[in-house]
């Protein structure tokens, strides 16, 4: 069912730096880009479920460059409508300034639009009762509030803030639904207050979702974080000016780092809540893989190439490799192509201390996979040693490196698939399946794909150095000067 | 301390194909060719041991043709003594007839010579004990005793057999040594018995380590299993007429299929036990590595790049991979390029229902490494798909490939170490690092490395059917006609 709003404005949050389903995720490769949960990616799913709600051509993606060419490429189905949907942080400053950004966009296309603030990196079932709930928010975001979703707990959960409604302040209903003044806000409660909030039956869990006039949450943060409001309205004045990037950047960095709920949610007068039906979970560990997937008759989640014999209620990931999993109860293994993890599910928080770890010894498991996506296509590690590095690079249809050459290195292509351009030199000619072609240092080369299927090489590197930045670029489709 | 018998010839038994230390171990890789309990092989941890009785020109290793490359490549310390040394099962038949070809091997060498039979596979602390203890049993060898090593329980272990010595017949003493008749052989005891043998204190692990005269042997094989004695003396009669192997092999076929302890030790009335005092463990699964494995502060042995986070008493080996580990108690992990392995250690003896189910699914994972030693190297595949595989291969100074060709796959090699000697139809010309070159379908070709340093190159294969049974041979230096 699509219940559209016409001037609701979806904005989907997806700047998360991914930490806690390492090793999945990486930290240049977060959450959102992952299959949990269904078929498709999460911010794939994301998209979906608010198309159910505004067209394509009104979504919003909030995010940082460093993602923003991934979720492109996960969301190229809409690649038209979203041209210039895309709205990039500077810096990771919080979610206030980052939502602030993002509602400038919203007034710049529609004075009186409205916002729907979704992380781009949870999972909903449930599209009728999610558009349902958006379309009662929507009401009372015309009005004037703040409105938040809340969530029936399932359990005394720590981890997550609640939301109190004022059950003698209605403010709206739709079918069943109904919308209510907030009475509190409470912060991430202990234990024991976790368990009274289930049993009363009058907390919500806070589920990170709002929707509001654009207009109206830059008159909060204006009148509730003074200097953050000052920074978003000299950002104002100098996107009208047509000022450079570069300007607006260094103003962006004078933003106060705060989130939308400390530092606004939690001080309006103007916050609503509306109880939901639909299920969600931020799935916020490989622990809570169990709120969203499929399991056996014994509980476990088993994905990939995975031999099982007698395992309960655990969560295996395999990849490629084979997985032989016994006997195991409770836990989680995944498996990836350069790292692997193995814990007990209670433990699954504690991943982001291995990545802490990780970053210390500068190791690049943490960073990003071995397949590494760029804007012409990807390249995967296959081996690397003294002097020496194997990739598998793919490039689209249409796409090609830049014009570059290397001063410490010199390559050999083998074309595997497609029919690959090359321009090495003065040169310019086509590699068939089965060609090969070596590029040696100080030459300028170009690799292109002129055809309709993926081109894939392989490419051998040998010399001293083969770091990624001993690259000197001299054209690139992309806009980019440094690696890549 | 070295204590040599002068006639006495050691002989390896290193035939088993290893399922349970999967994925360590594969079909074609089994456990004596892996580092357990030492920074050497367990093959060569048990030459070094018999090295202390016995000169290395008069040691045999017992194998079959498919490991014999493999253990040449271990033992090439031992290289030139060894050259004489393999005694070679035509087909895997149990211990009975493989003691028994390498027993005509010690009558030939030498008509009163004894044999120290030791498993290839099995830790042994304490060289000096060891020494000792086949200093006394090789004295009652001459005498005409068939003389087993009881090794004292240390828990109630149904896996092995136990042996009772019997006290009142004492055969001989060397310093605090004993050695006794047997009383009685014992098969795998179920848990109460092997309880109250571990209580009573007069019953020894059969730890499948044996000295005896040759001849002796070969005489109680012929009493008590006189079908095993026919085939046998036929095989020692074809020998000395020096019939060809492949008839030999033939009548290796018609052997009985029998354990010398179940075939002979048990019947027979010449068996002798000598309580050892050295420390010793078959390794017979990832569980009983604790008792030959260096283990942390809180009881784990962590090999390779582990980060691990408050586990205990766990078992986990890293590759080239991370391997992340929280919290574990009692656990195995073992993580190889192909395939990663996780369970309890009390289930670690259910690896080999793994190992049936891949060899049911015809899955490479159980058979063979990504990495092949070979006679002249070694080769590992990197990634293969449609119509490609990247294989690094390395060719040992002064080893060359056979002569050949392939019918549906063309060939790049790009070298990334050492110098590389090419043939490719009728030229021959030399490859430095960083240097290519390409075979074409149909066209003879070999690889060949001239120099002292290792050949490193990286191979891309294309072509419709890359398996490794695409090979024509011309010339061998192997002796090889089929792949490899």
């Amino acid at each position: 069912m699509t219940v559209r709003t016409k001037n609701l404005y979806p904005v989907i949050m997806a700047g998360g730096s991914g930490t806690r389903f390492w090793p999945l995720s990486r930290q240049l490769f977060p959450k959102q880009l992952l299959k949990i949960g269904g078929e498709q990616t999460l911010i794939q799913q994301t998209m979906q479920r608010v198309l159910g709600c505004a067209p394509s051509s009104q979504v919003l993606i909030s995010t940082n460059a460093a993602q923003a060419e991934l979720i492109r490429g996960q969301l190229g189905d809409w690649k038209q409508d979203l041209k210039d949907g895309f709205v990039l942080e500077p810096e990771g400053r919080n979610t206030a300034p980052a939502i602030a950004l993002a509602a400038l966009e919203v007034v710049r296309r529609d004075p009186n639009g409205l916002m729907l603030v979704v992380p781009a990196d949870h999972v909903v079932s449930g599209q009728r009762e999610f558009s349902a709930a958006v379309a009662l928010a929507s009401q009372l975001a015309d009005e004037g509030y703040l409105v938040t979703f809340g969530i029936k707990p399932i359990r005394p959960e720590t981890g997550y803030g609640y939301i109190k409604p004022n059950g003698r302040k209605l403010l709206g209903t739709r079918g069943t639904l109904k919308g209510y003044r907030v009475d509190k806000f409470v912060e991430k409660p202990n234990a024991t207050k976790a368990a009274q909030y289930l049993k009363a039956g009058q907390y919500y869990w806070n589920s990170g979702m709002f929707v509001w006039r654009a207009a109206t949450i830059l008159d909060e943060i204006r009148t509730h974080q003074p200097a953050l409001g000052k920074v978003v309205d000299r950002i104002a004045q100098l996107q009208a000016s047509g000022a450079p990037k570069q300007t607006i950047d260094e103003v962006y960095r004078w933003a106060t780092s705060v989130s939308i709920d400390n530092g606004v949610m939690e001080l309006s007068s103007k916050a609503a809540v509306v109880p939901v039906k639909f299920r969600w979970s931020d799935v916020g560990s490989w622990g809570s893989l169990d709120e969203v997937a499929e399991k056996d008759k014994s509980g476990n989640v088993l994905v990939g190439r995975v031999i099982d014999l007698e395992s309960s209620r655990s969560i295996v990931y395999a990849d490629r490799r084979v997985v032989a999993t016994i006997g195991l109860e409770d836990m989680v293994v995944v498996d990836t192509p350069d790292a692997t993890l193995v814990c007990p599910k209670s433990r699954a928080q504690d991943v982001k201390k291995v990545v802490e770890i990780l970053k210390q010894q500068k190791a690049p498991e943490h960073l990003e996979h071995l397949t590494v996506h760029r804007p012409w296509g990807s390249y995967t590690i296959l081996e690397e040693g003294a002097g020496f590095k194997v990739k598998r690079v793919t490039v689209n249809p249409g796409g090609r490196l830049s014009l570059q050459l290397h001063h410490k290195r010199s390559e050999h292509w083998v074309v595997i698939a497609g029919t690959a351009r090359v321009t090495r030199g003065e040169e310019v000619f086509d590699l068939q399946v089965g060609q090969s072609t070596a590029i040696p240092v100080e030459t300028k080369h170009r690799l292109e794909n002129p055809g309709k299927e993926t081109v894939h090489i392989i490419e051998v590197q040998n010399g001293p150095y083969l770091g990624e930045d001993d690259i000197v670029r001299f054209k690139d489709d992309y806009g980019r000067t440094a690696n890549g």
